[in-house]
């Protein structure tokens, strides 16, 4: 394990999130809160003892993709534990597992709240708490990538971090990729608070609300998440939704006018296609309550891309919807966005290419004779990724399984304990029953939190990370 | 594809169905009860009609494994079929779907009832629904490979038939394995009618719960399952199905005086380590509401053993259970019994093979120069089985999302909903909910009954038959 390696980038990353924090603390004293200064003292700490680690002589060494997964995992660990200070401190929220689940879930792009009451929250508090989602949205590590020097193993880092079955380095060097990657995230979120602002939203929400749009976290800042919003508004954070769900591969090609090469792009294909269903089916299945069409069909654009984005924001209670609307949700929990976008879940993609070995399994029976390769995007496809892919479904399903054997101790109902575990592995935030829209995860006990904070990273770095840190061959020598 | 064969075989099927129909035609005259012209009508029926598709002349073309699959797949088609029509013509259960779905619920061992009153039924009736159970437990081409002539490509039939991802000829010759697999099943069953007539209960009830403890069956004969029962008959049923849910591979070797190798049978191993921490938690979830340790042991290693061996007996109502005890419920229903036993669901040596490819996967991010190859019962794995259970994984959830999606329009809650298709994909019978263990499925609609028909032969042909069965290009020149 190279030891120095690590320090020397969590170093890196405690001064970055210091530097990010000044920005609530800016937020803060406009608002003329007293917050301010627990969050500029965490600050201050976290960049003084960044320093200090920088300090430690990074060893030569070979590095492996063991260190990529380790160092990810051991980053988003750190940022979460520093970055849910500034919560405990100005006592906001005094409780440290909470804080620590509250931020998590924020880097994470979760969404999901213990907090019961947001509108009593300071200004300060509650930007850093929608800035998280933003932070987290494109990944810390991709950002540290463009301040560090160039390095030949940063690919272990960008493939640890990035969501989705295989990374594509789109520029030649990893550096220019992560950066034109932070560029499209910065233009499409000031787009996104541009048109909140000129549809007459408060710059506070526009701020906070496009933060939780382009990181698909679901943090907002009223009790009532999207809800008491103009139908204007709630139309663009529907769009923007949708777009941060789409594979940035999109942006780039539109970019590099290769806008033929789009078409191409079989996962947003499939993307559109689920999400175009599932509109249509919550559609029908609401319609008869909600009434008026154009209101319903709102409503379940709205909804439909908030969870298949995991973003989780809501305009309505889909708690109290019924079997059907409801399933149609719970599937798209599972389907989750496009690889290599904000979005969180399974990822289209991995469904693509499990249905694909599927019909070729069938059709091998069929016609035993006949040898096909898989094919994603024209290009044929990895043994190795199709390994991947599939070992990560039996590992998705073991984390699951876990997971709720332990919170299931908490005695809430089934469906509440599944679709908590769905919504936080997912990086969604609400659920069903008591997580529903217009529920929360306070009364959950402090294991199930650990439990759920555990999911949430894991779910946002793919889970083998988080594994791997917690396999004991990982630290023999 | 060998049309020839399929029929030949069908109508071979058809013959045995109508022989076995005889043995409820005789119950149903011992007790005096009118239905015996039902079922001997059907029975006569069948057997013409069989002897006549038997005249069918065969081309003598090659049988390929997609034979193999159609002929097993239409085989429990029209067994169920065929085998429901004494229910509808005696008018006991007259709607056809009904009948159906009580007929594919006996033969695929599942034992999910329509029936509200099952003590109203005749005894005649009540011993053919229980009887289907032990026909089908075993596998009826597996019994029709014994009375065919021996032919080499029977190995296809047995394969598509046989529950779990890999079949053994324990004997050189297929007939020969059928016949010692059959001699062990009878003797088995006939052990556990003796032992229950030993311990008090009548020759019916010990007759009809022997069928449904060797298929893994679950259809008894009174409305409260096996709860009126001796504790000492409930504990002989425990141990019973416990039994039949072990790879028969164990009882092939303890005949053959190998019992030395029994102790390698890795699966066998993990089934007796899960089941006995399922028990341990279930009697930890339930023994403060219980009272009596003995009282919750009991119910525990019962309602363990009907659920993860795919019975589905019940004692008590888990349904009224905490939340941790029925997470565990629902955890060992899709941990299922051993490959090669009568159980059904994903199979302990599935879960298995996904763990190890995990473990592999894991050891090789961790140090990416080693290749370890994945070991079963101390031989290696070869890649095709390994490729065909991960893809078994994903039919299994595609199977099972479409299913609930349909049935989601009846309008039941999530957790109903979702243990309806638990229950009879995974072959066991009662989930939670409105199909809990006091519940049943006859208030579902005809168009769902039909998704969980399907899901119950789907689920006990292990999947890939049926889903071949409805391939379009199945059927094509």
């Amino acid at each position: 394990m190279n030891y120095g390696k690590i320090i020397h980038i969590i170093g890196v990353l405690l001064q970055v999130e210091g530097g990010l924090m000044l920005l609530p603390v800016l937020v803060a004293l406009i608002y003329g809160e007293d917050c301010w200064w627990a969050i500029l003292s965490v600050a201050a700490g976290a960049a003084v003892i960044g320093t200090i680690l920088r300090q430690i002589k990074m060893k030569k060494a070979k590095f492996h993709a063991k260190e990529g997964f380790v160092i990810t995992a051991l980053s988003w660990v750190v940022l979460s534990t520093v970055g849910c200070l500034p919560f405990v401190i100005s006592g906001e929220i005094p409780n440290f597992v909470d804080a620590l689940f509250e931020t998590a879930s924020g880097f994470t792009t979760t969404g999901a709240s213990i907090l019961t009451d947001i509108e009593a929250m300071s200004h300060g508090l509650l930007f850093w708490r929608s800035f998280t989602h933003w932070i987290g949205g494109m990944g810390v590590l991709v950002f540290i990538l463009i301040v560090l020097p160039s390095n030949a193993d940063d690919m272990y880092l960008m493939k640890a971090e990035s969501p989705g079955p295989s990374v594509e380095k789109m520029l030649p060097k990893v550096r220019q990729t992560a950066m034109v990657l932070y560029g499209i995230y910065l233009a499409l979120t000031v787009l996104n608070i541009i048109l909140l602002l000129a549809f007459g939203m408060p710059l506070f929400d526009s701020l906070c609300l496009s933060f939780g749009d382009a990181g698909t976290g679901g943090f907002g800042v009223k009790n009532d998440s999207i809800a008491s919003y103009s139908p204007a508004c709630q139309i663009i954070i529907t769009i923007f939704m949708f777009l941060f769900g789409v594979n940035f591969k999109v942006y780039f090609l539109i970019l590099f006018k290769k806008v033929k090469d789009v078409v191409k792009c079989e996962e947003v294909k499939w993307y559109v296609i689920i999400y175009a269903a599932a509109v249509v089916l919550v559609l029908i299945g609401i319609l008869k309550d909600v009434g008026d069409f154009g209101t319903a069909l709102r409503e379940s654009a709205f909804q439909v891309s908030s969870v298949m984005t995991t973003t989780g924001y809501s305009t309505t209670d889909f708690n109290l919807w019924g079997s059907m609307p409801k399933f149609v949700m719970v599937f798209v929990m599972f389907v989750g966005a496009c690889a290599g976008s904000t979005g969180g879940g399974m990822k289209v993609s991995r469904w693509v290419l499990w249905f694909k070995q599927l019909k070729n399994e069938l059709s091998h029976f069929i016609h035993p004779r006949s040898v096909k390769k898989i094919r994603l995007e024209d290009k044929p496809v990895e043994q190795e990724t199709l390994h991947q892919t599939n070992v990560y479904l039996m590992a998705y399903v073991l984390v699951f399984a876990v997971s709720m054997f332990i919170i299931s101790f908490d005695g809430f109902d089934l469906e509440s304990t599944f679709t908590a575990v769905t919504a936080t592995q997912n990086n969604i935030g609400p659920g069903l029953g008591v997580v529903g829209p217009m529920g929360g995860y306070s009364g959950f006990s402090v294991l199930s939190k650990l439990v759920l904070i555990f999911d949430m990273i894991a779910g946002r770095l793919e889970l083998f990370p988080m594994l791997i840190l917690f396999a004991p061959s990982t630290w023999k020598k």
